[in-house]
């Protein structure tokens, strides 16, 4: 499904861009931020929590989701949208990175990826073809190609034959999409070989993909390789698709991004972070982490510049009080937190570029970043 | 302080009654469920889930917030009112109860008890005078007396003897108020000995206290010694101060202690059972085990008679998922179906009363319930 993704403004200083996509669902501006909902939910928020915050997409993970609940109760369910009680848009991931990184990876062929799930040790035959069978069944607008990912230390012909790879089952999945309501992303791989990436890109961009993902980047890398990747790549993806950034990243890396070209990104780390206490402060510019006994008698909110319901309502005294006693609701107020944060820089950078000052924002913001000790 | 308890209706077929009362933050409608905030917060939920639910008064635990976060944290950050953002009322209890169930306890002495805490193993020494100054740094608006609950297969010695230094610790105690702000509710001890329980009513009441706990229920009796001991305690305490029946109970007990003219109950059985995917469902009459098979493709809500957020929003399969895969989303929905659950019941006999049909309501309540098989 054509996203019918339009421009709206540019940066003349960097590449960073301003626009807006339209699901079956809703309308999403961009740059966007994805908060990820795993197994169906987003770790501890209701879907209220979601539209407050201001979220206009969130991912679903079609590796979990396919183990568990998996493709009969997903339909019988009535996919994600429904189950979640979600209005909005929905991303899914093709599986790929899970596998890698979660499983008991048996082989890959060029059929598909076997692997022992994490879960009952069920043995799974993961093709490009089922992947999308899985993100029809949670309905999913946006589904991803399965993708082979190589370890970001491979030498370069494995890197090549994971790209040919990619490519190849990019192809067959186009071949499978079923679901004319759901727009389908293709991955450009190559690691921090510039040549290759150049070469997957012209490879890829050929074929009617609706929107492109930058994959293969935060697995291991420096981050001035990936910035330097990202720099060289992502210019060149088609300007009227979206280009999304998988599995980044910090705060920082969400400033880069944009000023590199991207549109999308996910991950899991504002609320991975906020169920352990580390909480982003300062319009993310800063990290504290609320075990510190400073917060034990701290009568202010944990981020006085945070407009969140968490800093509106709490104490930061007393929220380093249900952490330390792990109470259940910390988890959904600290992630609240994390999320407005995030949420709200994109927000902060999508205004700075319908003003025409996104390049004095960022100079701005990163001029609040404490130089690293 | 008084809190000018009223008395609106009166069952003429049983000793339920309709009342209210006023504390310095609210005005509570009787009979009432308290949901339990152990450690500063219901499990799970916000204070906006709660003034949702209805909820006008919720307990506080003297044992643990005495613990963690302690009385110079809890001074320094306002009390509970304040750090947990809940603008109606807080009963606390005294802390008597978690020392016998939770902890390594020493000794039992006039002075007070002599326990290693759960969380740390640290020594402490609660007497009632410090019970009192912890009830006053979190700020209830009703404290709990320290009472001696004595196990309820002791010796009539042992309960005797319980029940004389629960009187002398009740009036020192009184003796120790610092809050003109606080009420203090005496608790009435006795055992299933309903001549010890008649004495220590006589005992107690001679004395000024706003309030009355009938304690030492639901510790190991039988269900029909419970009611037989209420039934005969409760309309023996004034007419005209609130009576507490502690720690108590299922759906079936709150009918039947009101029943018998209790006016405020607390138990942590909606939400830990919750927590467990343990359902009350039809008005309270029945329980579901939500991890049950049956329900993992049931597109329906998990109680079609319930008019709460999770039933209004989510499938029974969806919750069960979230269940199964431990999401901590779940933890919340349920707990918010199962206090509504109770709320919804409490509301439902105070429009009894109200309406002169308490005793028709309990009938057909009851004529519900499924046989136990």
């Amino acid at each position: 499904m054509d996203l019918n993704f339009t421009l709206e403004a540019r940066c003349p200083e960097t590449e960073a861009r301003l626009g807006r996509f339209r699901t079956t669902h809703n309308e999403v501006e961009t740059p966007q931020f994805m908060p990820v909902g795993t197994v169906g939910s987003v770790k501890s928020l209701d879907p209220r929590d979601l539209t407050d915050l201001g979220a206009t997409v969130i991912l679903g993970n079609t590796y979990h989701l396919g183990i568990r609940p998996g493709v009969p109760t997903l339909e019988a369910l009535g996919g994600m949208h429904t189950m979640a009680a979600w209005p909005r848009s929905i991303l899914t991931d093709s599986g790929g990175f899970q596998i890698l990184s979660l499983t008991n990876l048996r082989k890959i062929t060029e059929e598909g990826v076997q692997f022992r799930n994490h879960i009952d040790g069920g043995l799974l035959d993961l093709t490009p073809e089922l992947s999308l069978r899985i993100q029809a069944a949670i309905g999913s607008d946006i589904a991803m190609v399965l993708d082979h990912l190589a370890p970001s230390n491979s030498p370069r012909a494995v890197v090549e034959e994971a790209m040919g790879r990619t490519t190849r089952w990019a192809l067959r999945s186009l071949a499978a999409r079923t679901r004319p309501d759901q727009a389908l992303f293709a991955i450009v791989q190559g690691g921090v070989d510039l040549e290759l990436r150049q070469r997957h890109v012209e490879e890829l961009c050929a074929h009617p993909f609706d929107g492109f993902a930058v994959g293969g980047l935060a697995v291991g890398e420096s981050i001035p390789q990936m910035y330097e990747t990202l720099a060289f790549t992502a210019p060149k993806l088609p300007v009227d698709k979206p280009r999304y950034l998988m599995g980044v990243g910090t705060p920082q890396d969400l400033v880069e991004g944009v000023a590199r070209g991207i549109d999308l990104f996910d991950c899991v780390m504002p609320t991975r972070n906020a169920r352990k206490g580390g909480l982003f402060v300062d319009g993310g510019r800063r990290k504290i982490n609320l075990n510190n006994a400073r917060f034990k008698d701290d009568r202010g909110p944990l981020d006085p510049t945070c407009t969140c319901y968490t800093c509106r309502t709490f104490s930061a005294g007393y929220l380093r009080h249900l952490l330390v006693a792990k109470e259940l609701l910390v988890y959904r107020l600290l992630s609240i937190h994390n999320l407005h944060i995030y949420l709200e820089l994109m927000r902060n950078l999508r205004a700075a570029l319908r003003e025409g000052r996104f390049a004095a924002f960022r100079r701005e913001w990163w001029a609040g970043v404490p130089a690293k000790g």
